[in-house]
């Protein structure tokens, strides 16, 4: 978790927060949103939408009620109290990479698709880093798993390996349900579940415009049990949003509007964040491109709409359309980061591995975003002004052309100062001639593989988690 | 140029700038500066300053009253008019990296001295560059030239290669005098320079507290014919400053403040930026370290001083301690530039090219950094807010799972929205097989010095220039 000590960075006027907001309210009006669910819809109508045929038309009205019961923070349980955290207010809360089908390391040199073993690595490597906080849902897709146990194998090897906060299923009811189940073993049963978040679970809209039945089916079972969604959009600029960045923002926010109001028709007060992962398409060849300034701009105003709305945000990452942890992976990756961070995001998915957009996951990325995040860490934690770090007796005594090197105020300071930096780089580094960047990655991440301790899970709820599972697979 | 469309990133409460400001205060009246030159001392002392031994000591007055006086924004002069820029507000002038003593490329693949030749060259992508604002000065140190006219060398270069603004020496006022008297060639005479900015010139403060003589009789000069300095402290965390950032802050505030008083004590309103390149030291080896997130937060720290007492400021850059255009160049470079535009900075020296903290020029990292100014000054420009740009009337043309390719609005926008990047790209990239990013930029840098349209002289200028460098030769 990354603590933000300065002013999140504002780039709408008033005026231009309103006009983007009435705008979306016209869209909404007029076109609607296409509900694919008919149990949704219903939901809608019941609480005063108009729907016809499949679209529904949500008013201003219930979005305004929606957002008065929506919390402004909430805490999300881990299974180690320490590891719990606030998502709202000045926190920023981290993840790693999600979705991505592929994965690549130094060695092998080539992405391949990613299977449970992969999985269960990125895992270990989230457990071991000192700044991400939530690990499970899709955080490499293991293909090698049936389809139909995949998010119980996920969920799994999440509670498993780390003691860190969860990721839940958001392919429709069933998995929904049986995500918040295999939870209950894991935390005390159901009636803990329901009244603490303990599992967070990313809805997806479907731009333009669209929410398909397997997202608001599983938002409905999330938010009937309380768990956190983050309803977001993928909206791309030029092929599923407007090209221009203004009508691609309104646009998300019509979708992420309707989805944030039906949280609060199943459940009023149930944990919602405003999210989005909108992006430019490459109209050279309609790739989806992530590495550029659009996008980090794009947080800037999807962050700032969310403070409008006076709900948690969530956006950003170590985004990058490079094919390789290389110089344009570097940089795209930190202006991203940068970003976000200074966007205000209360929680940032993606914020390690991912190389060529969201599409492979890389050992060797992983650990440099992973120090990058302690790098930011310090940064966000902003300049401490008293009379300690001012050390005015310390200056005077010195004095000109004089040399602070032999002084105490150094000495007692010079662990403090790079503490992050080193935490993060602890055990890995040899004094040998100094190895490409990557080099160096490959050879920490084997390390940190090998030496990972696993925390301890309670025998009674493993057996029952893969008795579960072992009876979803019939 | 990058036109900044947000509010300067604050990271101090009012109390805490008032702090920082009563401990320099403090800092002034009971160690005050060394300073080395009894012309400067002299004047600071008529002026109402008490002066003993070495160390001047100015009062709060003094400095009140000269920041009165140095103005909030300027026009430095470019010989092509199209070129001229105002440093302060919103604007972010730019300039390459300045004073490395080494250079490398990707063929000969390790770092050399830097020679005149590559001055030249470096002078060209410059010249070629759309961000780059300023060139001259020591844009890397040509080492094969007598130091007795290497500052007049280098003005030549310059101005030979670029119609861009220039930087003057700060190298005593002999050398300084005789940079303005170049200028006064190559602008219409002495009258002219005496009356507009024309030649910016880096001013250094020896850390901690002190002023050398170069500096001092330099800043002297230029000020007197009313040419805009940067005064600007280069302190290092735990040897030259406090290892706390907060005193390294205060001490640098010091050192400035000091320099400001020296302009307007010569002359009243000559133009005078806030600067700033203090960074950290690493202790284990004492190496100066610029990649980090303590050097990026000074940023903000040091641009928000600047405002406070309501000058123009200097910092940041493109900044890396990584020896490769790599990886790590990739993030901390990011890092730096995007605190740095975030911070609000006026002019942002050592914008691309830099390696190695300080220490190499490298022609492939400066086409990179070169392209990362346009991406961050696409970034920088916001977001339009207006109905063009929101396209209500699109959105809801295309409606619920429709696709905006083909409509006529992503048609028109397609240009405009990469623009700053495309432009930056242009003529270089073909399309084979994607190489490294460095492989690519040395190709690019290439192309570009074989293609470079040197900007014309007038002849008769030119030759006076060279008559005038060959008498100094003797």
């Amino acid at each position: 978790m990354i603590k933000r000590n300065f002013k999140s960075n504002d780039i709408f006027t008033k005026k231009e927060l309103k006009k983007l907001h009435t705008s979306t309210i016209e869209i909404l009006e007029k076109n609607g949103m296409e509900i694919q669910s008919e149990k949704a819809r219903k939901l809608y109508q019941e609480n005063g939408a108009k729907v016809k045929g499949k679209q529904v038309f949500i008013s201003e009205k219930m979005i305004e009620d929606a957002l008065k019961k929506a919390p402004v923070k909430f805490k999300l349980h881990a299974r180690n109290p320490e590891n719990s955290v606030v998502i709202g207010g000045d926190n920023t809360v981290l993840s790693p990479g999600y979705g991505a089908p592929f994965v690549m390391n130094f060695k092998e040199n080539k992405r391949r698709r990613a299977v449970y073993e992969d999985y269960i690595k990125f895992t270990k490597l989230a457990g071991n880093s000192d700044f991400i906080d939530v690990v499970g849902g899709v955080l490499v897709e293991p293909t090698d798993i049936d389809d139909e146990i995949r998010h119980a194998k996920m969920f799994e090897a999440a509670v498993k390996y780390t003691d860190k906060c969860l990721m839940g299923s958001a392919m429709g009811a069933k998995k929904a349900k049986e995500s918040i189940e295999m939870a209950a073993i894991i935390f005390d049963g159901i009636e803990f579940v329901k009244k603490h978040p303990v599992m967070l679970t990313l809805i997806s809209t479907n731009s333009p415009l669209q929410i398909d039945n397997r997202m608001t089916d599983a938002l409905m079972v999330h938010s009937f049990y309380n768990q956190p969604i983050v309803v977001a959009s993928l909206s791309m600029t030029g092929t599923t949003a407007p090209t221009t960045i203004a009508g691609a923002l309104v646009q998300q926010n019509a979708e992420i509007l309707t989805g944030i109001v039906l949280s609060q028709l199943v459940n009023p007060g149930a944990p919602v964040i405003y999210g989005s992962a909108s992006s430019v398409v490459d109209l050279k060849t309609g790739n989806l491109a992530i590495g550029n300034p659009e996008t980090a701009k794009m947080f800037n105003g999807t962050a700032q709409m969310a403070r409008y709305y006076n709900i948690p945000s969530r956006g950003g990452g170590s985004l990058t359309d490079s094919l390789a942890p290389d110089a344009q992976a570097g940089y795209e990756s930190m202006m991203n980061l940068m970003s976000a961070i200074k966007s205000g995001f209360n929680f940032i998915l993606h914020a390690a591995g991912l190389l060529e957009n969201y599409m492979t996951m890389s050992y060797e990325k992983f650990l440099i975003d992973d120090e990058m995040l302690g790098i930011i860490d310090n940064y966000a934690a902003g300049i401490k002004v008293d009379d300690e770090e001012i050390a005015k007796e310390v200056i005077l005594n010195v004095g000109s052309s004089g040399n602070f090197i032999a002084e105490k105020h150094t000495y007692n300071h010079m662990r403090d100062l790079r503490e992050p930096v080193l935490s993060a780089k602890k055990r890995y580094f040899s004094n040998e001639k100094q190895p490409d960047t990557d080099q160096r990655a490959n050879k920490m991440y084997e390390e940190i593989l090998k030496n990972y301790q696993t925390p301890k899970l309670n025998k009674g709820k493993a057996a029952k988690l893969q008795e579960y599972i072992k009876k979803l697979k019939k």
